[in-house]
């Protein structure tokens, strides 16, 4: 029964760091849409997106029949009971990448990221690719020096979201309302798509270290 | 056992339908602050929303060891799995809350609501309030009526959102950055808080009727 476990949860860990590889394929395609108005490559995210969705959601099926099947209790429960969690967070970075990707869609042939603040999103987008592909990692080995990297790599990303601010807010700022508008909506998904891999790395901390760490922490 | 875990069930309904009255009580005060620049109303809810997130914390609690002692499988696993996902809506939805409020702290003394979006952002803001009581309701009471009048509701809140972007990026706004930052921020929030809601409505349909609804759908 045990050892059935343990591959079960082999599998679930397998399939994690599977749509966590589709999440960082698909940020890395929204934000260069997004950098370089590049429709096409947008659409792609947008298409794809269901995939990511529904990996998400058959790992769920997958993590319920472990539950009934094996009935695991104590930390045993808690590591299903956070695969169920952590496949909830991919799933909502994936719509954050979703988003990003239609913003570039919206605008084209204009260019969405307004002028003054490309190189902020150029940051801010190769940040969050960086922080995808080590959650991939970090899903992958339960190394938690990585997870310690993915929260310094979201200051850096909440730190350039303030400065979106102060920039748009400023006194030099020209933009046009859509330029506003698109700068406001696009910093705050990158900002929650790193937000969600931070709350990741937390739970995958307790994965490896069994602190148990509650909803949303 | 059986009877036993029908009693653990009630007290997990219970207590969502004491989040949700919490939650139905800070968007009432959130979109009071934001509509009418209270700030000390938006500190009340910008103070008060750690007792949702502990309550919800508590809650899952309650539920993990349900499954450890329970053990249920089939239709009662899904039913104390949906709870767990439900919490976590209902927490999200707080943070909405609390973000609407702090947009209202943010610019005081200036009013944080555009001149020519006031009425929108009442009617949004009166929607939220009104969803909140709704789906306190439709916990309390599984009437899956209630799930259709919020699905309705939230066809209004999108609605709403789109005619804020429609405003601000038409010929005829005058808006600063400021207003314009605050709008998308704000109409986002609203749309987020009716989503969650909506999201929610659909798990009591599976705890009411047995018809099992993926994650996100």
């Amino acid at each position: 029964m045990r050892e059935v476990f343990q591959q079960e949860l082999r599998e679930v860990q397998d399939r994690l760091v599977e749509i966590s590889t589709l999440v960082a394929g698909s940020i890395e395609r929204a934000t260069e849409s997004f950098n370089e108005s590049n429709v096409a490559l947008a659409e792609t995210v947008i298409e794809e997106d269901h995939k990511i969705d529904e990996l998400a959601g058959a790992l769920d099926e997958l993590a319920i029949q472990i539950l009934a099947r094996q009935q695991p209790v104590a930390r045993d429960l808690r590591i299903v009971v956070s695969a169920l969690r952590i496949s909830a967070s991919l799933e909502r970075m994936g719509d954050m990448a979703e988003h990003i990707a239609q913003l570039s869609r919206y605008r084209f042939p204009e260019k969405v990221v307004p002028k003054g603040l490309r190189g902020t999103f150029r940051d801010m987008g190769a940040l969050d690719v960086e922080i995808a592909k080590k959650l991939t990692e970090l899903l992958r080995t339960e190394d938690m020096s990585i997870a310690e990297d993915i929260r310094n790599e979201d200051d850096k990303v909440d730190a350039l979201h303030l400065s979106v601010f102060d920039k748009v807010l400023g006194e030099t700022w020209k933009g046009a309302a859509a330029d506003t508008v698109d700068a406001t909506l696009a910093s705050r998904y990158h900002e929650r798509f790193a937000d969600h891999a931070v709350s990741i790395a937390k739970k995958v901390q307790y994965l490896a270290t069994g602190d148990w760490v509650p909803q949303d922490a």
